[in-house]
């Protein structure tokens, strides 16, 4: 089953989608496989971090900025190759395992979509498989 | 199923690998499941990015050796442990969700093999699963 | 078919976990598929790189701490917002294809474990898909 879901974007943050995630098995009825979900956009990312302490989020986009900031010898015209890079260190997807209805993460996890060049209207896909 | 395909590699270069994909699953003739990219080297990597402005590649392949240069401390004989750390922090590999079968990539999304220490004789998997 | 596998571990390092991933699959007897290898937490992160040369791991470590340091602007009170960081870049699975019946990685290939905030007591999933 394949799910489809809009976000809007503020600058840049880290949202947090676990909730439509879990939506999205809960209507696939899936007892046991895997859950990909994926970031159809070039400066986006998901990831996997922290779902407590707001101030993981903060750090992490601080820290991102520092790694990988704009510079001078940037050639692409539309400024924003520093959030180009960021989602390809992030990453376009992650997967998720699924068992007993349920996704299989840890206490502390919480699924993100990472913006690096909002605020955009953008959208994200939750595909299940059961296996 | 399973396709493995050759590339011949330069130096540093990001390889635009997104057609080998889109044959492997016509090949398939899966229409609902999972596409892996799979990069069996260390030195490479499989990422997706901007198809468009080839100087997005560039502004890629430039910000990562300032971000992950070459360090007086390694150990690693071959000196080569800058390409083994983008190796790990790009990651070996790409999943893109397959839908009416086609690849569910982004208007802008390319699928790339990323070679950080050619040049090389390598090669990439690609494996459809339905689901 | 899916796999618990509990790990100790000592401060930083890269534990080479292959060999589980190859007993659960061997477990499931499953000749096609995927192999996902998953970590539950938020400070470690599962990654795939030389399974030869130790110091390449060594150059590894090195290189991301110099690459994500601990920096005075992080808020998160636990004190370990660069371990989140890494965490983030390195990701929180691998997906590796299964072909007749064995791990589909490269000659040089192997799975780690990556402790970034230890040491602790660990785990990590194996999750095994046919198709």
């Amino acid at each position: 089953m394949l799910k489809r879901y809009n976000i809007s974007t503020e600058a840049e943050g880290l949202y947090n989608i676990t909730s439509y995630v879990r939506q999205a098995l809960n209507e696939s009825g899936v007892e046991e496989g895997l859950a990909v979900v994926f970031c159809p956009h070039t400066t986006a990312a998901i990831t996997i971090n922290e779902n407590a302490d707001p101030d993981v989020q903060t750090d992490l986009l601080f820290a991102l900025d520092k790694t990988y900031p704009d510079r001078p010898q940037f050639r692409h015209m539309e400024g924003n190759s520093s959030a180009h890079l960021k989602c390809s260190c992030i990453g376009a997807s992650e997967t998720v395992i699924v068992e007993d209805g349920a996704l299989l993460l840890g206490t502390w996890q919480g699924i993100y979509f990472a913006e690096f060049d909002g605020p955009r209207q953008r959208h994200f896909f939750v595909k299940i498989i059961e296996g």
